[in-house]
Formats: C-alpha cells, sequence, structure tokens
C-alpha cells in the first residue's frame, strides 16, 4: 500500500547507495575523523559561504537537538520554543532530561514570533525562575510551514539583543529552502543562527544531520557532548560520505524540490475539489480535512496519518510526501480523491 | 517598616524557641533518626487519622518537591499541575533539573482541574511523547485560594482512574484548612493524596516541612532520595522538634488561623473602601489593586510586593500576613488605607 | 596502509550491502516497528531458544549501554564493572551524566570476580551511599579476554543472590563465543543475564547492537528510554534488516572466527618470535610488547595503536584484527615482523 | 548515655541560641538578602583578608557540595578527590546526580597528593572520557587529618598548572586550623583556593556552612544554582545570623579547639594505656583499636561508632569530639579506659 504517513519510509538515494557500495571495504578511522567528513564539511562551508564554523555529523535530530541543548546551556537555563517544536512535544521530554526546561508559547501555524520570545524573557527576572538562554525553532516547521528571511531575521536580532542563542533545526532545511515564496538561503544561515543543522535523514539519507556551529562559545568540547550524549557513531564515515554526495552540485535541494512538488500537486487538486486544510502549508506536508466516510475509503488504498479530529464528521490528516515519493502514487492518489469528491 | 511581603519574615513561635533553647545540649542521633522526629511522625499520624504512612521531615518546599518528584518518577514521566503551580514558575527548574518534564493547564485562580488533567493525559500517546505520571497542586495555591472537600476528591479520583499519582503541596496547608469555607480536613488528606506534606515554614517553625508518604509505591528506599538531594538535616532533631511542638494541641491551625484572620480584615476593610481584587481569595494572601499614586503613598509606610501591572494607572499587589502579623500592623494599615480611599 | 587500528575501520559485509540495496525504496513504519526488525527479533529468539524476551535494536554501544542503565536503576543505584569496562572509563561518564554512580573493582585482565563484587555490595550499607543494583561486564572483555560459562554463572549467581541485575554488553560478543577454548553459547545468555546486547558494529554490520531484555522487570516502557536518550533511529528498518542478516545461517559466528583466526595467526608468529604481551587473549585483540624502534618500523607500513608504555624502550601496543581483515594483510604483517626480530 | 559518635549531635552554642531568641520576632527579607547575611559576609572577608569574593550560606554540607560542583563543572567534566572524599562514599551519589563523574585516587590518611592528581589527569586524554576540571579536598579530612600550608600550596599549584579549579570543603574547617602543628591560616584560603567553605554545622551552629567563591569565573549566577538545587533558605536570616555569632572575636576557633583538645586528652590517655591507632590524626576525630571485649564494656557506658573490623578479636572504632563535649565525659571515658587497660 502506498504511504503518505512520513519522509522517512524510504531508504536512501541511488547516489548514496552506490557511493556506499564503492567505498565499503576502505579502512578509514573512525568517530568522524575521516576523510568523507572533511570533505562534506568543506563542501558545506562552501554551501553556506562560512568558513569559520564547526561542522559534526550526528545520526538523527532528537539527538542533535538534546546534544546541541545540553552543550549550550548551564543547568539553570531553558530554552525557548513554539508549543508543536519537536523539542516540546515529540522528544519524549529528552531536554528535561538532560536538565533544562522547555518554555514554549503558542505561536502561530508552528512559528515562533519576537512578541512571544519577549514576553518570556520579560518574565523570567530572577533567580527563583529559569533564565531564558536559547531560542530553538524549526525550519521547516513542524506544520509544513517556513520562516522568511525577515522573520528569521527579525528573530535573530531580538535573540541577540536579548543574550540568547538562536538555534535553528533544519531536519526538513531542504524543504522550507525549497518551498514557493521562501526567500530564505543557506547562506543566509551563519549570518543569523549561533547553530543549526542541514537534514539529511529526511532528505535522501539512510539517516544522518550536518551540525554547523557558529557562535565561538558554544565550539569548544563539542565532542565530548556528542560522546556523551550516544551520538558518535563508530563508522563515522557513513555520516560523512552521505553528506559529501548529498552536497555534491545540487543534489539536496533537487531531492527536496521533488518532495515539496509532490505535496503541493496533491494541494493542487485538493483545493479543486474544495477540501480544505486546517492551515495552508508550502513544504512537503499538508493538512487537509477529509469527512470520516471519505477519509475511511482512501485509506483502502493509501496509508495516511491522523493529525486530529476537526469535529464528529470530520478528521484532518497530515500528508507527506519525500524525495523518493512516486509521480504515480500521487497520481493515483489525486485520482481517487477527484472519484470521491 | 511594617512588612505585608511574605509569610516568613519572622522566625519562630515562642513554644518553639524555648523548646529549643531546653533541648539545646542534649544529645541525639543525626539525619531524623531521633525521639523528637519519631514523637512530631506519631502526633501527625494521629492528626491524620492514619497509620500506614511514612513520615519525614524536610527543611524547605522546594527541597520537598524536588525530592518527591525525583523519588516519585521514572526518567520519562511528567508532572501535571496548574500553570501557576510553584514547581512551574518558582523553583528554577529544579524538576527539569532532576530530569522531569513539568506539564501545566492554565488552571484558574491557582486550581486545576479534572478537565484540565484529563486534556493532558489525552494527549500523550506514545513513547515519542513524555507520559504523565503525578499531579501536583497547592493547598493553599500560590494565589491564596483553596480546593474544597469535593473538588479534591474529584481530583484525587481523576488521577487514580488515569493511574496519576496526586501530591498535594501543603507548605499553607494550616492557611487553606482554617479558611473560611473550607470543609477538608487533615484526616482527608490520606484518603485522597498518594503523598503530601504539611508546611512548617509558613506557618510558625523556623523552617520545616513534614512529609506524608501514603502510597506504599512510594515508600521504599525515601531516605536515599532525601540524602542524594541535599536535604538530610545533620542535626535532624531540630525538624522533629518543631513539629511536635507545633503538632500539639491545636497550636498549628491557631497559627494558621490568626494569619488568615489578619489579611481578611485587611480584605474587608479594602472592599468596604472599595478596591478591586484581581481574584477573590479567602487565605492569608490578598491581591488588591490599587492606583499607583495611592500604592506610592502606602509604600511610605509599608513593605508590599508587586504582583502585575493591571494598567498603566494600577497595579495589583500581594499582601501577605503571618503567624505573627501584629493586630496594631492591620489596623495602621488598614487605617492609612481608609485616608487615602 | 593497512589498519589493525580496530574492527570497525570497514563498511559493512556483502550480505548486508546487498539486502540494503534490494529493499532500498521499499516503504516501510519508522523507528523499529518494520517487518525487518520482527524476523530479525524472531531468528534471535530462535537463536538464544528463549522466547519469552523482549528485542530492541540500537544504534551503537555507549548509546545501549547508557539506555539500559538510565531504563534500570533509580536515581540513587549504583553499577558496579571492572575497572577496564567501557562504561567506566571509554564513554565520557555517560552512565554518571544520567545520575548513576559507576563502582569500579579492579578485576583481573578486564574480567570482575564475584569476590570483587560482593566486597563493594558489602561495603554499601545505608541511605548515605548509593545501592549497588547491577552489575556490568563485557564478553569478549575491553582485553580482549572471555568469560567461561562457569564464570559467567558464577557471576550470575552472585548478581541474583545479591539483588543485582546482570548486564553483559556483547558489543563483541561474536569474537567471545567463537574464541579457542570458550564453552559459552548464545543460548547461555538469557539463562545467565537479566539484559544482553549482541554486537553488531564490530562485527559485520554497518552499525547496530540487538539488545535482549529478559528479566520482566526490564521490558515496561523501554521504548520511552530509547527515545529520550535518543537512540530511536528514524529507519529503523535499516538495523532489524542487518541483524536479520547477520543471523541468518552461521554468518554471524563465520564473521567473528575470521576476526578471531586473523589475531591468533599474528600471536602465533609474535610468540615464536619470542615477543612478549601483556597478557593473554583470544579474541581478535591482542597486547604485544615491541621495543619501540621496532615498532617505529612497522609502522611505516602499519597503522598501530598504542596502548601503553612498558617501560622506557618498549611499548605495548593494541592489534585488532575484523571480520573483513584480509589474510594477505596477517601475512604481510607477519612477514614484516620476521624480519625485524 | 555519653555519646562520642559524631559532632553534631547536641544543638548550638549558647551565643547563637541568645541572638535567635533576641531578633525572633524582627521581620526581614528572605532568601539570604537580609542585614545579618550581609554583616556575617563582611566578617568572613576580613578573617580571610579578601574583599574581592561573594560569600553564600547554605544549608548542610551535602547540598553545599553538591551545589558547588553542578555550577563549577559542564557536563563532561570530572571531579578529583580522594577515595575518602565524603563527595565519593558519603553523598549517596549526589554529584553523579546531577551529571559529573567522581575520579579517585586512593590518598594517603583521607588525603590526596599531586602526583595522585597528575596521574589521573594524564590519563584523560580525549573525548571518549570525561575531561577532569577540579580537585574536591576536605581540611579537616574524614579521617580527621589535616593539610599544611605546603602540602595545600602544593596541590593549589598543581591544579592551576592543569587548569583545575580547587573545591575545599571545609565543613570541620575549624578543627584543621585548630589542630597541634597545622600552619594554614583563614587567609591563606582565598589565596590558594577557588572556591572554599567554612563549616558551622560541626561547629557550635544549628546548620550552615558559609561558601566564598574567590574565582571570577564561579561567580555569576551562583543564586540560581542555589535555588535549583533547593539550598535556598526562607528564612535565610538564621543562616547569616549564626555565622555573624560565630565569627564574633575568636568564638569560632575556640568552639573547635575546644573540640580537638577533648578528642586529644582521649587520644593521650589512650597512648599512655598502649591502646593502638589505625592512624595518627590530631583533630576532633580519633581512631583506636580496641579488643572486641574491651569494646563491649566501653559500650555499656558510651556510644562509639564502628570504624571497621581490624581482625577477628579487634575492632577500629572512631570516636568524635564536638564543641559541647564536656570535660567530665572525657574524664569518665579516659577513667573507663584506664580501668579496663
Amino acid at each position: 500500500m502506498i504511504s503518505f504517513v512520513n519522509d522517512y519510509s524510504e531508504g536512501a538515494c541511488e547516489e548514496i547507495m552506490q557511493r556506499m557500495q564503492e567505498t565499503n571495504h576502505l579502512q578509514t578511522c573512525g568517530y568522524g575523523l575521516d576523510e568523507f567528513c572533511k570533505s562534506a564539511a568543506d563542501k558545506i562551508k562552501k554551501k553556506i559561504d562560512y568558513e569559520d564554523c564547526d561542522v559534526h555529523f550526528l545520526v538523527g535530530g532528537t539527538q542533535c537537538n538534546k546534544t546541541v541543548i545540553a552543550a549550550s546551556l548551564r543547568p539553570f537555563e531553558a530554552v525557548i520554543c513554539a508549543e508543536t517544536g519537536h523539542i516540546n512535544v515529540h522528544e519524549t521530554g529528552a531536554v528535561e532530561n538532560s536538565g533544562h526546561k522547555v518554555l514554549y508559547a503558542p505561536g502561530q501555524n508552528g512559528k515562533i514570533s519576537c512578541e512571544e520570545i519577549e514576553a518570556i524573557v520579560a518574565k523570567h527576572t530572577d533567580e527563583h525562575m529559569v533564565k531564558p538562554a536559547m531560542v530553538y525553532l524549526s525550519d521547516a516547521t513542524e506544520l509544513g510551514t517556513y520562516y522568511t528571511y525577515a522573520e528569521l531575521k527579525a528573530i535573530s536580532d531580538c535573540c541577540h539583543a536579548h543574550g540568547l542563542y538562536l538555534f535553528l533545526d533544519g531536519a526538513r532545511l531542504g524543504n522550507a529552502l525549497a518551498a514557493k515564496g521562501n526567500d530564505l538561503t543557506m547562506a543566509h544561515l551563519p549570518q543569523l543562527c549561533d547553530v543549526f543543522y542541514i537534514g539529511g535523514t529526511k532528505n535522501g539519507a539512510l539517516f544522518g544531520e550536518a551540525l554547523v556551529i557558529v557562535n565561538d562559545r558554544l565550539k569548544p568540547d563539542f565532542r565530548f557532548y556528542i560522546k556523551q550524549n550516544g551520538g558518535m557513531l563508530a563508522k563515522g564515515r557513513l555520516l560523512g560520505l552521505q553528506f559529501d554526495t548529498l552536497l555534491e552540485g545540487d543534489l539536496y535541494m533537487r531531492l527536496a524540490a521533488h518532495a515539496n512538488k509532490m505535496a503541493q500537486q496533491i494541494a493542487d487538486v485538493l483545493n479543486e475539489c474544495q477540501i480544505p486544510f486546517l492551515f495552508s502549508s508550502e513544504t512537503n506536508q499538508i493538512f487537509p480535512i477529509f469527512e470520516n466516510a471519505v477519509l475511511a475509503q482512501l485509506r483502502e488504498q493509501f496509508e495516511l496519518g491522523d493529525w486530529e479530529a476537526v469535529d464528529e464528521q470530520r478528521t484532518a490528516i497530515r500528508i507527506v510526501t519525500s524525495w523518493d515519493t512516486k509521480q504515480d502514487a500521487v497520481d493515483q492518489f489525486c485520482q481517487t480523491v477527484r472519484s470521491l469528491a
């Protein structure tokens, strides 16, 4: 059955699979100190047009978020995010487990605003409360929306005015950058963020996130944190090799653009059929609202993830497409929707 | 200058001071294993009419909250409370520092409801999220309100239906029980709560909270948690001795009733003068709203704690009275208010 | 240059690489709930001849150790191991970072004894000290030695007599089981251990450890711990698929036997050349002592890891062979040693 | 029955009791921001002849150790101490519970040496291991011995050469400074240590340790750590008032000298009776070895703490005297020993 449940249902793009095969019996040193990691880091520095940063490769997003926050904050410091932020809801309290409070604001469609950040800062005034020290945001967000350059610049300015680090979770960075209307580029990121990552798991790699540390204060001893948090992969070259491949030419952006295109084709057809959405999103995640009866019929042919019950008759679902979603699958889904509408 | 800033501005009631003097040179064993602690524990068991519980004495409220929660929850489990809950805002993230997420609901006037608890439970469905395992509430609340028997019984039933422990922070328990309209008694507590404490610091002791563990699952090895959390007082007899004194006869309730009476006298005069309140409260904390100009004049004679700006002209303050507040001080304040109104 | 530095220098065995290619575009659900993981778990249960256990797949050893210990112990409980135990020296304090003390005994050639365990238990008598609750050991050990059935049985009995869990780190389990003189089998493990793992990273997989939980008390909610510790791989099928392949037929043991054989060939030649060893070991790690001048010459052709300076003239090194070490490489090394001796 | 079990068996010296009574109804602000704390801090700065330090008052030693270490170290950093160090054996893993490994060396009679510190530093070379960042020592030690100026100076130099903070636990500082042969003074401490404390609990106070932070890097935000660790006493003035009293004139040193004198009188008589000691100690703790039969008779009249069995016939005990030990009690013990010897 065709699945639109998430963007990590398939393996890796062929370029990665081939290169993994080619280099399989090569002996390299472990723990990310190999030549593939070095080459991938160099490519990233070029893509972001920024030399003076440290690049580390970690296996997954939760690992990455947990490690960055543990490394950046002192025990009484807290991280601010939107209520829907991955660290707030979908990481089993990993941030709290490393000792830090997550302070959240409602946000709008997954995005936090300067006003919300400033309101939280204003409320935390003395040593009986935690001290906000970092803002975490995801781009694309958990709701498939993205931050424009102006929005991210404003948040960055707000953070730095209040002595807060800005940490951008880029698990779906490609989808944000490839979205229609987006004006943010990779080269903006080191200008605006203290630390961010470029996601591989959800954009053509078997696994892996490339973490870029821009702020000098966050650089020292970071490998101790990776190891302590169980994130140091013995065969680290697998991470380097995958990013070295993804960042060759425009492969990374091509894969993300494909995923977005597939979702937006579906969105167009749903609009045409007057199926409403919970809110508008421009990347590879869309949140249409179906009559439960229609949904039941769709689910005879497609795997579709529940999002939330809208009322007794209707349910919002989350449709996610990936770098590997087939045009055929999308066509088949659109056709079925049209026939049911 | 007379202070109405809090209820821990003075030392201890004379009965305690005298007994501390009398027993000063006695040699006892350390760490709460002495005869005074034993005697105090026995008195508590009688007051709450419940034998099958463990009693421990800790120095303060944050220490107590942190230790109980660390001892009760497994690393992925979370504690639910009202947004205003002390553990959520005024303990510098102590609960998160011991690894646990605090899940909060808005509450009403400092009180959480069953509906709010159930909504949080319903949202936490799988291993990507923390698992709610305990409800924390304060009685009296941080806003000077209290839970009726029916309210606490409903929450207790709700907790036990959902497999949640109920933990009652009684730092101001005396003030709740002595409040006008209250129908909850000490003997209800072991029937409704898994663990609770009877506050001393804010009701006539130099320091100290008497923790009562009712649920058998929370009893084993609790002294390890006290010690690990830095809460095991070398001269533990000081804690036992204070509670042994406070719980003799009706001293504990008399002290709390006095504090309430002082605040309610002020509230009556404020009402009479048509000074509004942020909300109504029945214990030793009240939250009137003053014109800023009036407030400035009051502050020439009285220390008064800010609560929040209501608008540009008016500010809500918190007035707190204690077991040791003098009738004279209250009279003087009331007279000043009348003269300014 | 040929490397004998470790057993994670190469990629994965061909069987795995091929299967990864074949299944690459298949859509599966995430987080280890797929069919490959299920099939691999079934194969493990057959190999260990034990149905009533839970099997989880994690990416690496430190992650696995940290997660198991965090899930098994309460905050005041401690884990016992040999001084050389991986958790004690080479995991950047990951166990302490999750709140637990590591209690260690000197051990002998990397192996802990019942006497040492009992001495530690005897010393921890009250709530001012941590409480020992688990024994951790590695088989093969960090020094290339292994536990016989009788030794492991004695430790298991000792643990259970003292209420301690027994946790066996099997990162190099294949090498232990394939060692000359070993009489322990996979089917013994669930009889003796409360929890153990079968290592993949160091025996032919790209990465992965298969964790087996035998003791019912350690089973509930384990997936919460995996997620919270950042160890839940999005494309979990990669773990299942690798173990499903390794555990088909005798592949797993064949790979380990090859690694051992390569190291023991080198050991034989070194013995023949009267090169001494720090101690005797029977698996894929050996620790010969070379004159520094000889070592310098060997290092013109081979990468060799330092272990420790024995005196001013001599250095002990660690030679590690792997499932992928070539006979040619070993021959070349032996020939060079002979020519230098 | 007269107890020689510890130095926290009694209440507080009369000067403290009287002052507590006199100031009992005074209203002060909470949490250590009152005038008594300020005055006590000023007196400390004079006693140690050092202005540029921060002084905080905490309730007890474990609380103090835990908080200082949590505030000083980053998550991957470790603290070095002697095996007998209080943080290593008698704090229920509080340091590990806040995430840090304790690295220990055997030490000699409770004292760690530069060679031991350097050996530990030399072994910790990369990010797979914790990084030593602080040395903790107690003066007087847990075995009643003390560090001379030269010894402490050497350790201080060693620490600073290796980038380690030096933290001195002075729970029994008075006993060290008052010991026969000691040449260390209070004024040396800020010259040698980065952070240290002056113990009150074991020298005439009801409770309390006065923490002095000398190193500028350890000063910021320390009150957040106190609060987060549950160590911020509501009626903080009780701490200030006690130290303000103890540090008036020579009271602090007089109390400690008395305790030492009592123990050394006993030691002299034991020597005279040819009772051997486990090792020699010069403060208020001594460790004689008695025939078990003699010990049983002594215990008919005196409470005496076991230390360790020396052989089947003999047991070492710990005798501790305090600021409040009566000359009569000592005379009675000495007489009994003489009659039994």
